[in-house]
């Protein structure tokens, strides 16, 4: 896992990231990317969003600020990827707020093949339909096992599911790597699990190693980047300053073997 | 007013805040809310609109990138808040600029219940219908007397009204406020004034005190955050870095009981 | 060249420029902006686009995030533009990307009447149609003579034509200027050449010299902005920071007469 090629793998070949996102978060994506190594594009008109899933080495669907329209264009986005073989992220944002986002992302896993589902412990609980008390777009509270509800999710559509929180998780059903570290101050700026699905959309264009290494380790990459940030962040405001920075600074040496645990076959 | 207990109330409640706004300050508004201590969510489409308002301690409706689909979502909003009696903050962007920007603030105002109307002085002059010359989205200048003018429109409205620019005021067409502080500079940062509608809406969703006290301990709370970025910034680049910082730093202590005016029944 | 009244009567116009652009970078640009001295409008809404354009002092229409909706808004504000004598400024963001995007660009090129296309060697390569490999919304690289390539783009639209890069240039078909300065991180960050873009408009909109000197100098004023700030960051996160900054804090004297290299009626 986290062989030090990968990181550099990214930067050599600056793949193009499709995100079909929401308007919140879209210049931090952008500029997240950009400071990884990889290239953004956002189109989320049903005019040219098949045609730009083709051109691009992985797409991002991110319900954020969903409407009748961009639901549409992620359908079609994601069914050219799939054509083309090349891999699609959904970040099911407040997956659980509203029927609206309760029946797209619904019709998403129905209609493409997903290779990973990442989101929050709240959204990924109300895919697996387990007890979670969300609030709005946050991860809220619940008392289920989510690692159960992530691998019952991931086996029943066939693809990875990671949760992020304070500890992450990444399973495709059987394997389940957990991973630690970051800083509580993620939490605090808008768009830090939305860039991160994009990081992972990044690492999983570069077919260096298995999906599921390539989310673990781009999710410990994120954790090491959070962490290196806090360490010069007065607040929030700063934070996402030095956090971009640190998205293009730190490498391979800066991810750490001890960040990783890594269950085999067990079924929680 | 400004008893120190309604920060710590907004930051122990964490109000999940609505915002149907525009693409410009959207990123922004949510750093700014999160920092505070509030959770935002953004939800503009029909599908779902008056659903997160449900769910919302309250709703801002922010008409900087109106068109016509979002009027609908805002109306959606904005009543589903009104039938839960949750507070309606209406942010005029630019409201006198455009034929339609005028009509939809009047349709706002005739179908919805709003609680507060927080806009500069050429936006509040346009809804008054008195003279002032504003520039696009800018305050811009003019001679009629703006505080009458809010008074006026708080009284047609039956709703607070709060100017803001070198001094802030807040009525509600009897009992005015004025509240000094601030810094020149927050004029030259975007989305500084929908920001601080999207405060506002925070505030007034955390029921300790009456709405009218609760805007102008914002306002007042808003201007020291002004103040304590300013002292730290070398520009209009960092400004914005160091006040989301400020937002969440800073507490009851800094506000300045001085920094209030108030006179009761006095009709301009 | 870049007399040092441009920037000045910038600064006291503050003319108003209205954006018509994408969800990516609409903050980025109305943040700078305001930083230069300039008002921004942002209005993609076919109910006002035409009506706003008429208050402004130029239009900038910027195609990063097109819809079918927004290309009726950008001819209804281009004509506007047209109307009253206001610069239009084109922004063919990722021009040659799909199929959508070429249309778009060769229509509001036969419909509306353009001062100036601002767009990097990918771009102006797709609009030329000589060969290059651009890589979604970035340049690429190709073979292709660029001036040559601009310098006939200028003839065919009677426009000027700026190719920013490492070195940029602009001309109007006869006259070539090339710019020289800049930083390599411009490269990194999201919004630079639509910021720039942007800014070019605003000195457009400032009538004392020659469109192909006032657009010489904004490219200028732009790479000299981007030098100061490079001295001051440790990475992309608040390289952008400190070129906000930059835009507000530095005057006429840091633009570098040596920057500037002229050739006239020399078809390349």
């Amino acid at each position: 896992m986290a062989p030090s090629s990968l990181l550099h793998e990214l930067r050599n070949q600056s793949p193009l990231i499709h995100c079909i996102t929401n308007i919140v978060v879209a210049n931090f994506q952008a500029n997240g990317l950009l400071a990884l190594g990889a290239s953004p594009i956002m189109a989320d008109s049903i005019e040219e969003a098949a045609e730009v899933s083709a051109l691009s080495s992985s797409t991002l669907l991110n319900i954020g600020t969903l409407n009748a329209n961009t639901v549409e264009s992620m359908i079609a986005a994601g069914g050219s990827a799939n054509t083309y073989g090349r891999p699609v992220v959904l970040d099911p944002v407040g997956a659980g707020a509203t029927a609206f986002r309760k029946r797209t992302v619904t019709r998403l896993l129905d209609e493409l093949d997903i290779a990973l589902i990442r989101g929050n412990a709240g959204e990924i609980a109300a895919i697996a339909g387990v007890e979670w008390t969300a609030k709005g777009v946050d991860a809220g509270n619940g008392s289920a096992n989510i690692a159960a509800a992530a691998m019952d999710v991931a086996n029943r559509h066939r693809c990875l599911v990671a949760i992020t929180g304070e500890t992450d998780i990444v399973t495709d059903g059987d394997k389940l790597i957990r991973v630690s570290g970051g800083h509580p101050i993620m939490t605090h700026i808008t768009g830090m699990g939305c860039l991160l699905s994009a990081v992972t959309a990044a690492f999983l264009a570069v077919n260096v190693h298995t999906p599921i290494d390539a989310v673990a380790y781009s999710l410990a990459f994120y954790k090491k980047a959070g962490e290196v940030a806090a360490e010069h962040a007065a607040g929030p405001g700063d934070f996402a300053v030095h956090f971009l920075n640190a998205l293009g600074g730190i490498d391979d040496e800066a991810i750490d073997g001890g960040q990783f645990f890594i269950e085999e076959g067990v079924k929680e």
